[in-house]
This record gives structure tokens, sequence and C-alpha cells, in this order.
């Protein structure tokens, strides 16, 4: 039998930097909220798997009707935002029920494959927590308070989202964590002395935050379909 | 009376990674070819500046028929590509004249605004060197030989080109170059001892590398037009 499975997926925005008055997850891609569409990928991956979403709390009841007017039935918790991502996870992880695995995702990026969620979770059972990752392609400087220097972008990997893990060692990082400014997952378990295992990601898997990105994922999707 | 500044233009992919047989250089944006696009965008931005094109061998030719059948000309001149970057470049700069200012940019980066470049420009004549650079947008990781560990993304930027200079100073930075493998020019100048200026860099500042960055061009050509 397959090993239970939890997801939160944090849909914090406020669609400031879109310039839209609409949250950027509740942005229509093909006729079809973002975050509408993140859920029914994470539902492909496994049908059983328990999918939470974090939204600000003001932001609830337009989610509720947006479901209504969608017809959205994919089931799935709502947990409130926080003021930082740590603090939206950590609501989120209330919720989780007796999963051994749990991943990590952006509300906003709704174009990984199932297999990479499938060799994520895969990974993260081996050796507790696994990351998607993809080459830095532009060249990289490093910047101190008067200098800056070139680093070697080969030794640099930029991180994306779904991050798994087995549930324990998310549970047990975040409740030692000391500080609720983490760049991600990863590192609260890193800063609990956990290490990390790199996955190869997908350049498709993009997050949506300038509405620059919301044409090119049309365009991902368009070439999918071709 | 301005001073004089020479670009050197670096063209020099073969269009594998587009999945083409076309050079990505030559490729199409709006009906005309990727290159010329980016010499235009020069020569608005000081229609006295020396336009140099660095392009392999073997299409040198293809790129003459391309301006005949373009009706192009935006006075250039060419050099041969080398082996690698660096080597294209110093072909290149046999070719600069008596400019005191000196540019090397991608020829598959035609979105630039004109203003990014006078500010470059202006910062090297100032202090001898400088760069364009963008935030670095994900979380990124520092891999090792058995391990990786979370960076702050916040001490880090992202390199894009023009990369400009004082001539001399690149100059004598080839010059004095001890290996042909310099992730770019900026790193050839560092190693000789100078030091770099960082300019804000243009997020749409993009190299166009794979087949989706081509549409995202179109979509950023369309954007301005709207």
């Amino acid at each position: 039998m397959a090993m239970k499975k939890s997801m939160i997926i944090v849909a914090g925005g406020s669609g400031s930097r879109m310039g839209a008055e609409i949250p950027k997850q509740f942005m229509e891609l093909r006729g079809k909220p973002i975050l509408m569409h993140t859920l029914d990928k994470m539902k492909d991956v496994d049908a059983d798997m328990q999918l939470i979403i974090v939204l600000p709390l003001d932001q609830m009841e337009k989610w509720e009707k947006l479901c209504y007017k969608h017809g959205f039935s994919t089931p799935h918790l709502m947990a409130e935002g926080g003021a930082t991502r740590f603090q939206s996870v950590e609501n989120g992880l209330r919720l989780v029920d007796d999963s051994e695995l749990l991943g990590v995702h952006d509300g906003v990026r709704p174009l990984f494959s199932t297999q990479l969620v499938h060799n994520l979770f895969a990974e993260a059972d081996k050796s507790g927590a696994a990351i998607p990752v993809t080459p830095v392609v532009p060249s990289l400087r490093l910047v101190k308070e008067n200098s800056n220097q070139a680093v070697d972008r080969s030794s640099y990997r930029q991180v994306q989202t779904p991050q798994c893990f087995k549930t324990s060692i998310l549970k047990t990082a975040f409740g030692n964590a000391e500080h609720v400014n983490y760049s991600d997952d990863a590192a609260v378990v890193e800063a609990n002395g956990g290490s990390i295992s790199l996955v190869n990601g997908d350049p498709d898997n993009i997050k949506i935050t300038n509405p620059i990105d919301l044409e090119l994922a049309e365009l991902i999707i368009q070439r999918r379909q071709d």
C-alpha cells in the first residue's frame, strides 16, 4: 500500500506585484484560477493525498465563491495564512493528519509534472528531505558591504517547490525553529541539523509572480497541447 | 563632445539548444533576426558607437545573405568567433578603434533599454567597469562534494550584459588573462585586480536561449506596444 501523504499549498500572495486587485493565486490561467490548477495537478499525483491550502483570512470567502462558480470539487482543507511563510506553513502543519510523508508547495506553481512529485516523495522517504533544484544559468556575483566578486555558478542551484519531507522531520524542525525568516522549508530542516537531498527540478515549474509569468504559463500549457 | 564608444556583440550560438537548424541569433522576432534587433537598439543608444559582431566563421555568409534579404544597413564590423567566449571577445577586441569606452554584449539579448546602456557607460567612465545585475528571486543553495547548504540569496546578484569598461582596462585585462574559461568579461577584469561596479539591470533584458524565451520576448515586445 502506498504511504500516506499530505501537501501544504501556500497561497499567501496579495496580488500587489501583479499590479492587480485580484490575488495572484486567484488569477485565471485558461479560464481557471491558478490555485485550482495546482490542486488538481496534486490530485493527479495521488488521489488520496491530503491537500491543505493556506490562505490569508480575508481571501477565504472569495476562494469559496470561486470554488462554487467554477464547480470546483477537489477535496481540500483550508488553514489561515500567517505574517511570514514560516507561520503560514506552521498553520498548515496543524491540519496534517497521520501522513508519513509531507510536502510544502507554492500555490502559484501549477506547472510541475506528476513525475517530479513522485521523485521527491521517493527521495524524502529514503533520506528524509528532498527538494527540486535547477542549474543557475546566468553569471552570479556575491555582494559584500563594499565589494562584490564573481562566484562559480556551477556550484549553486536554484530551489523550487514542492519540498518533500518525512512528516516527523518537518514537524520537529518547525517545533525547534528559532525565528520565522527562513528562506524556505528545507532551510528550517537544515537549521535543525537535517540534510537535504537534491532532485532535478523542471524548468517549466515556474512561480507565477509577475504579469509576464502568467503569459509564460499560458505558453507552456499551449506548447504541451501542441 | 560625447566619448567615443564601441560595443562587441558576441553571437556564437549554434542553435542546438533551440532544437533548430538555424542559429538562435538568426531566429526571427517580429519578422527580423534577433541579432538585427540587438544592433538596431545599440544604434539607438548612440548612433556613433562602433558596433562589432562576433560570429562563427561558418555563419558569416548566412549573415550577409540575411542582411541583404532584410535590407539591413546598420553599420557594423564582423570578427570571427573563437572556441570560447573569451576567445570570441578577444577577436572582437582587435577591431576596436580609438574608443575610450567599450561594452561587451550578448547578441541574443535584444530587449535592453537604451537608458540601461547609458547608465552603464556613465558608471564605467567613472569607475572603470560596470555591469547590470538583477536580484536572485528563488532560494539558492551552495553545492559541495557531499553536501549542500542554503545561502542568503539577498547576498547574490544575477549578471546580465552589456558589461561596460574603460577600453584600456578591458584590453589590459584580456592581455594579462591566464586562461580562457572566465564566466564573463567582468571576471576577466576582476582577475586582473580590477573592481566592478554594479548597476541595476532590467528584468526584461532576457537572454534568448530556449524556444520559450523567444515566445517570452514576443510577449515583452507586445506589452511595450500596448
